[in-house]
């Protein structure tokens, strides 16, 4: 098994660097596919964090990449990738762009990283666009991918449809299956239901796919009936922001009963998104992995695990079409 | 307090009449508002199915309109008002029209029940569309207004404008307050997030209501903090739909642990869509209310009482614009 190599952008997400040093420290300790990281940011910081938080000998299996450049609120974010090319969001899609790392995670902006990846590392033949992807809970205990959840708010037929293909391709590698079924978003399950978009992309994709179960409602996205949901960026990001409080809200029920508030939480861990770590961007040519901006330490270690994973099973970019580096 | 005249279309919902008559039985038992129910239907069975449940009192407080008609799968929805004039469903608007009820309400199909109101009530001069509004619970335990919820799927701004206007008219009444606050859903809080189309509502529901708040994220509609969100029926359909199944996921994690589950459901009513009754279409003349599908008897009694208190408040259509009637 190769070492893999994973930039990591220690600036990025809400509670800063000394969290997804923790996460680095949580993986390493626990992860069976070994990997070297690169720890894009502050040099300084980095280290006096990795010493006082007694992981010494990460020092020793690690680069840390010195950026001297941060992120301002008063960025451009869709210019970033050129303007803020020395900051940590950056540089960790500039190194696998030279081939220095095989894969890269970021918790930070997802519009910035965004932007940089589709800019700096290229977009895929098929895809339109590149895609945001999100993994949700379901009732039958295995997450469902859905996508776009953010990154393309107006769509077409033709969006829709190379969503379902990047879905398809990226799920079937990384699960190993080639009968992952696909499901597309709609307001009913009737033929006549939908706009016309959503009609003839449900058109195309009965013809595309053997495993394409026709449309779902909001309802089946969490019933788990498909492991493909496909859908505008628009309406996606809606769900999913509003999946991530269901746990709040299922707490402000339970508030008054402390007894029964711990006993949930200790059952919670499925629909917490803390437990499903990052999601690649589809479409673009390489592994890039946007962690959640409020990632925990936790979060970050099962960041680093999906990365590592998909890197193995080349689920979103062959090895062979990596850049030789140095 | 004026008697308030309400036709109950029985054969609508899932459940069947059985179910319906079972919600009227509880709500007169329950209501504080003196009401007259006019039961739209087959009218050997609704008598029937009254003295097989005991409620033989309700038999001398009652109208039973008799429907010789029923809605058939095959039946094209947009122009079921016309063809199935003497079904259950049209007959209870049909009344409204004529001035023999105050308001009316219905558990069967949203689109059937749209299009009669639309058509046979006619739509408010400042509608554009009618609009289906949804409450959904919150973390502050009071519910939300959200809406459109599916009968508008594609929206200009000036749609998403009337939204907003049609449900503050609606709930200020409601409630009786004037500051019910009001936010436009988005995929992010900075001026420059989402489409043309919701750049430019903002812009106008800015300068029309003290009480907007701006953009809301999916993330800000379970935690309660708007009174109203508007949004497009695509997406606000498919959020009230995956509400709906919260509680199954909850129930799903929780499955493994009876005494825990048993606590847990006796917490849930607050996000059971059950205890939320009915809502009205807005910008329709005359207060139609459409029940969820799944109704149970409780649901349906929930129903009337939200549409008595609609009725006597002149939430969303005055007194004085009612039909006169025999």
């Amino acid at each position: 098994m190769d070492t893999i190599r994973l930039a990591i952008d220690v600036e990025g997400g809400d509670f800063g660097p000394e969290v997804v040093i923790s996460g680095i420290l949580e993986a390493k300790a626990g992860s069976l596919i070994p990997f070297v990281p690169y720890l894009c940011g502050n040099k300084d910081r980095i280290e006096q964090i990795i010493v006082n938080s007694g992981g010494r000998d990460l020092l020793k299996n690690c680069e840390i990449v010195h950026c001297s450049e941060r992120i301002s609120p008063d960025d451009k974010r869709s210019s970033a990738w050129k303007q803020r090319a020395d900051s940590s969001i950056i540089r960790s899609i500039t190194l696998q762009k030279y081939g220095i790392v095989d894969a890269s995670i970021s918790a930070g902006d997802t519009a910035i990283l965004l932007g940089a990846a589709h800019f700096i590392l290229g977009h895929t033949d098929g895809a339109l666009r590149p895609v945001l992807a999100a993994f949700l809970p379901t009732a039958r205990q295995k997450p469902v991918l859905m996508l776009d959840v953010g990154a393309n708010l107006e769509c077409r037929t033709e969006h829709l449809v190379s969503f379902a293909d990047l879905g398809f391709a990226y799920l079937s590698k990384y699960l190993g299956r080639s009968d992952v079924s696909v499901a597309l978003l709609n307001v009913g399950t009737e033929p006549s239901k939908g706009t016309k978009t959503i009609i003839s992309a449900n058109e195309i994709l009965k013809e595309k796919y053997n495993s394409y179960i026709g449309y779902i409602e909001g309802n089946g996205v969490l019933k788990g009936y498909a492991d493909i949901v496909v859908c505008d960026g628009f309406v996606g990001n809606a769900l999913l922001k509003s999946f991530e409080t269901f746990y709040i809200l299922a707490e402000s029920v339970l508030a008054k009963d402390a007894t029964l508030l711990k006993k949930f939480r200790d059952h919670i861990s499925v629909i917490d998104p803390e437990s499903y770590g990052a999601v690649p961007f589809l479409g673009i040519k390489g592994t890039v992995l946007k962690a959640h901006g409020g990632s925990t330490s936790r979060a970050i270690a099962n960041s680093i695990t999906t990365a590592l994973s998909a890197v193995e099973k080349e689920a979103v970019w062959p090895k062979n079409m990596r850049p030789k580096g140095n």
